[in-house]
Formats: structure tokens, sequence, C-alpha cells
């Protein structure tokens, strides 16, 4: 049995991938953002790089074929398949403070950046190394001033993307707490692991859809 | 005195800069990359953010007016002048990785990468904390499929930019050790620290060139 999981609205997850596994994220809704930011689980402060990653694939768009690497230049996660075509490696996830700097007001505000520090305490990394994140469906659109703009998600109800991890790895994932990011309305992230043996089912239920 | 500091080609050096504190970088023959990454001083962990400068000052191409953040959202840097206009802040320093990748040999090349980790190394920061670095006159293309093509520095003989200190900050500087980023060769930087005293005598030395 393949479990589907549910990242609640505006919270976020953390788990162990292993070399090999696969890490499918659904858009549930469509138009919604999720957040990943990833460890060496064998080295701790080895962490997701978007310079290294931007700068091996020559592309601030990543998609099928491309590798995430960690800051030491080591594969984490390879995109193997990608209904959405479109995420974001240019910039960190909401945080308190960018709620607060967007406000101008202290209210509280849950947040991907608390989300991901919650995610990773019990792997114990220091909230620190959070830096971009990889914005699964999040749609910035650059013009040739470099200036960023956002737009709606580019995902419908289930699309998907699937990564395969290259080595063991610590992963945080967002069901994004930011309205504005996700078309005026946070809602829920699923995700799936599947090893060898679970994509080896997954296939074969594939091709006998009656089952 | 101000005294003019010279990065040798294809080395970097580290030092402190203090809140208020200016730091003008100098590409004295032109067409040279200097390459900077920065932490908090009190912070040892929270370094300098790409994602989070890209994030607030809406654009990947900082310049004078724009403010360079850390992990933790909290401003290390701003950009006070800029002869050169087009930094890089998409892609981490050159590595003896990169260049193994680009040649398929084992051979060891100098980098930026290394010699930031020398540079940090007196400071105690864990070199896996070295990410996406500012890459002063650094000149990528980018087009609105997202992909990145490399141009000749933005820079000519005698072009600064200025930073100020928005806290006190460790920081690495590299005259860029990749030749092809370099418009085939590699060359020294310079730089200047200057203080409040300082700045003011600057000033009084430029409105009296015969001193």
């Amino acid at each position: 049995m393949i479990k589907t999981n549910t990242i609640a609205p505006q919270t976020g997850v953390g788990f162990c991938l292993r070399e090999g596994e696969r890490l499918r994220v659904i858009s549930p809704t469509g138009a919604q953002v999720a957040d990943l930011f990833c460890f060496s689980e064998n080295r701790p402060y080895d962490a997701l790089s978007s310079g290294r990653s931007i700068d091996y694939n020559e592309t601030v768009y990543l998609t099928v074929g491309h590798t995430l690497y960690s800051n030491q230049g080591v594969p984490l996660l390879q995109i193997i398949e990608d209904q959405g075509g479109r995420h974001d490696f240019l910039v960190t996830p909401c945080s308190l403070q960018m709620f607060q700097m967007l406000s101008g007001n202290q209210d509280y505000h849950r947040s991907c950046h608390e989300n991901l520090c919650k995610a990773f305490t019990p792997f114990d990394r220091p909230t620190e190394l959070i830096t971009t994140t990889f914005n699964i469906f999040m749609n910035y659109r650059l013009d040739l001033q470099g200036r960023i703009q956002l737009g709606r998600p580019r995902c419908e109800a289930g699309t998907e993307i699937v990564f395969e991890a290259c080595e063991d790895i610590v992963v945080g994932l967002t069901a994004c707490a930011d309205p504005a990011t996700n078309d005026g309305q946070c809602k829920a992230i699923e995700y799936v692991i599947e090893n060898a043996s679970n994509q080896a089912r997954a296939l074969q239920m594939k091709l006998r859809p009656d089952h």
C-alpha cells in the first residue's frame, strides 16, 4: 500500500529520504506552492544550494533532468517527473519577518520558515542554515532587467513533481503559508515516498487500472 | 592615510568590518570579478542570503540603494555607490569541483571556494555554510526562459563599488580564480576599508586633488 500523506494548510513536515527513494509532491487543489529544503544526512551542515544548482544546470528554472546540489556540490535530488514545469529557486521561504515587513505591524503569521525550522528540529540542524528553498510550483516571472514578479502557482488539481534522492537526505516540506503566493488561499499539499518496491507496485497499478 | 589593499590574482582575504564602516572594492585593471561572502560576527551561523536579498529587493540585480540580508533576514551590507551596475547573486563561487567537472580531469585548480574557505578559517565558520556569493562585477545575462549566460565583467580600470556594514560582520573577498569569468585572465582586486574619520579625509582629498 502506497501511503499518501497530507500536509495541512500552512504547516510543514520533516522526514528522511534514502538514496534511490522517490518523493512525489502533489497539489490536490491546484494553485498551491510547497517549499522544499534538505540536508545531507551524513554531512549535517551540507544543505541544498540554489547557487550550485543554478550554476551547474545553467538555468534558474529547474525541471525534469535537472539535479539539485548541496553547498559542497554533491547531488542531493534529481527531478524525475514534472507536470508543473515552473518552480522558484530564487527566494527564501515566507517568514514572520517578511509578513511583518509587508503588513507594517507585529502580528503573528504562520510561515514556511517557522514550519521548516520545526520540521528540522528533530534532526538537529541549525535553523540559520535554512536559506533559499526550492519552491515547488511557485511562479516568479523574471524580466530582462532582473526584476521578479509573482504569478499564480503553475499547478492545477493533481499536478505532480517527482524527485529521486541521490544520497540519504533529510527533507523539510511545507504547504506554503502565504495567501498572496497561493492565489489568495492557503491549501494542503500531498506527498508520497516511493521506494523501489512500491515504485514497481505503482507501475503495476498503472498498467492494470482496474486494480 | 587610507590604505589600499591588493588581493593578488586567484587569492582571497578575510577581515572584520564594523557597523558603519565602508568597504570599497575596485577593479584596478577592469574585467575582473570579486566574490564576496559574509557572516554576522555575533551570530556565527547567520550568513549572507541571496534568497532573502533577492526577495526583499525584488530583483536579482542588486545595485545602489539595495541591502544584502542574512539568512535570518538581518541587513548585513548596503550598497552605497556602484559604478559597475551589474553583479551576480545567482551562483556559487568557482570551486575545484567546478573546474574538474568542466575539464573532465582531476587536476588541481585554484578557486574562489577554496580561497573563501581559507579566508574564513581564522573566524571559525564551517565552510559548508559558504553558499551563493555576491559576485561583484560578474555579468550573467538572463533570458526569459531563465537560462544564464556569462558575459565580460561589467568593469573597466578603476571601476568601484562601495558597501556599508549594517552591523559587525566577517567578510571573505576574492580576486576570482576562473579565467573564463574574467575575460581570459585572472587579475588583482583592490579594496579599502573606510571608517567615519577616513571617509571624511577621503572627501577632503577629493576636494583638494593636489593633496
